[in-house]
């Protein structure tokens, strides 16, 4: 009994975690329970049974599948779903038709065969990477209905209410499941792109404002306090890659809402993240060498390099900050411009400096170079970056 | 109309292609065909449709819902819905019950504040991660089968008769997809899981194998004959790392096939994955360095460091091909240790040497050091990759 008790505690803080680590979770269950209610006084209310009749049950079925927790994938899939139902609802009544042209004994089998052909077209169909990613649902609605249309062993007429009855309840549920979603504190796909993009580029420019001190104290210093605070955030960016992706086929499925247009150039920011991964991919080489360093500098070497390194640095995030003010904001980044001259500045400076001096003799340089040249690479980013944030 | 006929020849060689590049594609369509066909026998054979009635549509929908691509895709699905179905239909079935001995009135009432909690619940829990994983589409199908049951303005006898045959027909729908998905040319999720393994880690050494000698060729050879065909496929990896906890997902839910037991260490798979992403990762900086690298070695470096280079290259890539072949015969990587033994000496050298000698002054190091860098960092992940492999 203990062990139990103990069990549901552990259930319950756990609970507790998800629902604060994200409120709108909550918010979506609640919403979802009140969905489902007012899709059930299609049952309750006299008037609408009798003109729906059991096909109330297709609404039902529609809000539980249908909803989810973006507008953009409610929209995604209920448009899917409806139209579906309507264009494979329309075929399976004219093969349907055309089957029961062939008489009693030939309509399962001319019928089987129709089913057949639909749905290995429509199966295969799915593979198309385009397909899967917009229309996957809707074609296997396709198939469903299709099948159940033509299969059904009923006359012409009763399937044509039939038809009706199925598209008009589908309709009924989707438009409640849209208007729910976008009408109570909806949660957009497009806006939550928009912030997660924004705030994997701070998480960025939080690194290298951390960075280039970090790196210039000694061995000894950093063993005494460890800040390293800085350095975790950019690491939830490597492992979380193929949600910007999902986000992105939501968001385009979704109206224009806030301050971003129908056709807002999501694409732009897929590209954004991607450029993100890479920078964050390059930081992770940094990092690595910055917690395996066993190496002492000598004085002349620190104070040759500390200049550029910690300009390179502090520039690269000062630049970074700039890009995620104006990608909240929607401005051009005219200011972060500024910031990543000064830091191609200082590279070169470094590249130089690293070229020509002769203090090179007889110390460890398994650790100092590979950070310059990740850092250029930086720089390189971070100007490709630019580049695309003025196409906001 | 020529620019009709243009796409659909285009649609046409796509369509080809797709199903060259994998012909599993075309036998799954052609599966789902038939298992659709056979269901639907349901409904034209006389004495199976009148047991069944209009419930026999259940059994259709289960086929076209349930059936997937991989065995363990199908079952894990199909699993779900049938328990789901049951637990949530007897839930919603006590729930109509308890809701109609408060008479016409309250019954509406009653039985929306018990889906609208039961529908929150579930959705909420759907979050959960360790749900997500394995039973999201049990819940979906529970809060359906709930509603349904619960809101069905029937009569309790009704209800359960209901039940019964709403139970019965998913269940021999899902029945009839497990037995087609495994008996004709089953795709095991797991086999899959453990080839992609295997393929990825030989990547990897296909890039060992190469990376040495490209290195050590002066640029204007390499530009003369530019065989980099050793440096694309260790790139797929980097694109394609969400997919093996997918297949994950799937093998945890197949029985024990081929060489493989049910309860496979399939979790052994994900962490050597990981570890393979590691050092692809780690590849990339290196070959950004190979095609970035713009230096010229003076010859005495060169041959102070060819030798340790070489050999670790050339020994990763021999221990990471033992990997694969004992990974794909499933024994015990023996002769693996000793080749990454092997590199691990030549790393120390290298590092000894670079340590020590006098040849530093006055050259660039922009582009060497890391190589060597990485080279250990390699060995490191080499290592680790043995001791999982060891645990297969």
């Amino acid at each position: 009994l203990k062990g139990l008790v103990g069990k549901l505690v552990e259930v319950g803080s756990k609970t507790k975690a998800l629902g604060k680590d994200d409120p709108r979770r909550v918010i979506h269950a609640l919403k979802l329970g009140l969905t489902l209610t007012i899709v059930s006084i299609l049952y309750y209310y006299k008037p609408l049974y009798e003109s729906f009749g059991v096909s109330a049950m297709w609404a039902v079925m529609t809000v539980v599948v249908v909803f989810e927790f973006s507008v953009g994938a409610t929209l995604g899939k209920g448009l899917n779903r409806a139209f579906a139902t309507l264009i494979a609802g329309g075929l399976g009544a004219g093969a349907h038709h055309l089957a029961a042209l062939s008489g009693h004994v030939g309509q399962p089998i001319i019928t089987s065969i129709f089913v057949f052909l639909i749905a290995c077209t429509l199966t295969f169909m799915r593979f198309f990477p385009s397909i899967k990613a917009k229309y996957d649902y809707g074609m296997m609605i396709s198939i469903l209905t299709f099948s159940l249309v033509s299969i059904s062993g009923l006359r012409d007429e009763e399937i044509f209410l039939l038809l009706q009855k199925r598209v008009s309840t589908i309709f009924v549920g989707v438009c409640v499941c849209v208007v729910i979603s976008i009408s109570i504190s909806p949660f957009w796909a497009g806006e939550d792109l928009h912030n997660r993009i924004a705030l994997n580029i701070e998480k960025l420019a939080l690194f290298f404002e951390g960075y280039g001190s970090e790196y210039f104290r000694t061995l000894q210093d950093r063993e005494a306090n460890k800040d390293e605070k800085f350095i975790q955030p950019y690491k939830s960016i490597l492992e979380s890659s193929g949600i910007e992706d999902t986000l992105y086929n939501f968001a385009r499925w979704e109206p224009g809402h806030g301050c971003f247009q129908f056709r807002h150039p999501w694409k732009q920011y897929l590209k954004i993240g991607a450029l993100t991964y890479q920078c964050a991919f390059r930081i992770d080489a940094l990092q690595r060498n910055l917690s395996s360093s066993n190496f002492q500098l000598s004085q002349e070497i620190r104070t040759e390099i500390q200049e550029p390194c910690m300009e390179m640095s502090v520039e690269s995030g000062k630049a970074l900050r700039q890009l995620v003010s104006s990608i909240r904001e929607m401005t051009q980044p005219t200011q972060a411009e500024i910031h990543t001259h000064k830091s191609k500045a200082a590279a070169k400076k470094l590249k130089a400096s690293l070229r020509s001096s002769s203090l090179w003799e007889n110390c460890d340089l398994l650790t100092l170079i590979p950070a310059a040249t990740v850092g250029s690479l930086l720089i390189d980013i971070v100007d490709c970056t630019e580049k695309i944030a003025e196409a906001v």
